[in-house]
């Protein structure tokens, strides 16, 4: 289900389409920011190109989507040259007895931020989730300080049901609440 | 620090030691006893035995433990051949901006059972965690039908802090939910 609920803003709809290990180019330089900056995901700040592609992909049934702006009409086959706007992946949180509920991850590139790109994510994830079966998210650890997110999360319809206190090392704002946020599909 | 707040109730106290994964023999039977009955842990219960072991031993800074029943005095060494109690691991619980909070995982052998081992190795990694430097011991995933393990985390000073409702698929209660518990070190 292409989501079509946002715009990117800048004349294309976001566009999804499913990742392989072989997109890793198109993500690394933006995912690499981000986890180097240490303020939002408990990554380790140093993962190298190869560590984290196989953490980013992961296994099956892991999915890794992107997000790219462009145009169908000129552009029917979708061409890799399009920008690459955020990517997200979603899989089981836990297997085996745990395995029916799922989790997810999303990072926004840099350039496209303000523009909807992460609402989009998150509702496609949503419908995605659904169709695999999923019977909810889980998102293990959201910075309490990352405000932009857990207000997004809010507002998609998940709750926090839990806080580790001090569960995040915040660059800057040191010790912070490690969230845990659910949303039942 | 050994534990000697437990004893076996067989003459001997519990004694830990460091494993290797060349323990794995040794854990492996009742390990995978517990795996396949799927009513404690979210691991896929058909893990096989090396997948089993990557997954328990994972990688440093991760440790594994093992318990063993024995008398020092006639055996100081610690003779492989000690029957194993249990095994437990920790580490930490996230990487990067999460690395401060450790987690962990206990396992008793069937055979053993209701002889406080699991209180003891909940005691002893406690005080390794502590060494180590977490500030905190979070267990994501602890199902709420596991009364017994429940009620030792909380009179070990754990407490819940979120419950993924349904979190669970009991092979016989069907979904329950899915407690997180937290102590602070």
């Amino acid at each position: 289900m292409p989501t079509t609920t946002s715009s990117a803003g800048t004349g294309g709809q976001p566009r999804f389409r499913l990742a392989t290990e072989s997109d890793w180019p198109l993500i690394w330089p933006f995912w690499q920011h981000i986890v180097a900056a240490g303020d939002t995901y408990c990554y380790d700040q140093a993962t190298g190109y190869d560590a984290g592609r196989r953490m980013w992909f992961g296994s099956p049934p892991d999915q890794v989507w992107l997000v790219t702006e462009g145009d169908p009409a000129s552009d029917p086959a979708g061409a890799e040259s399009d920008t690459v706007l955020g990517t997200y992946r979603v899989g089981p949180n836990k297997a085996g007895p745990g395995s029916h509920i799922g989790t997810a991850s999303y990072m926004v590139s840099a350039a496209a931020r303000g523009k909807g790109i992460g609402r989009a994510m998150v509702l496609h994830c949503l419908e995605q989730a659904r169709a695999a079966g999923y019977r909810g998210i889980q998102f293990n650890a959201v910075a309490a300080s990352n405000v932009y997110a857990v207000k997004l999360y809010l507002d998609l319809g998940f709750e926090v049901i839990g806080t580790v206190p001090g569960g995040f090392r915040h660059p800057e704002q040191g010790f912070v609440g490690l969230l845990i946020m659910y949303r039942q599909l």
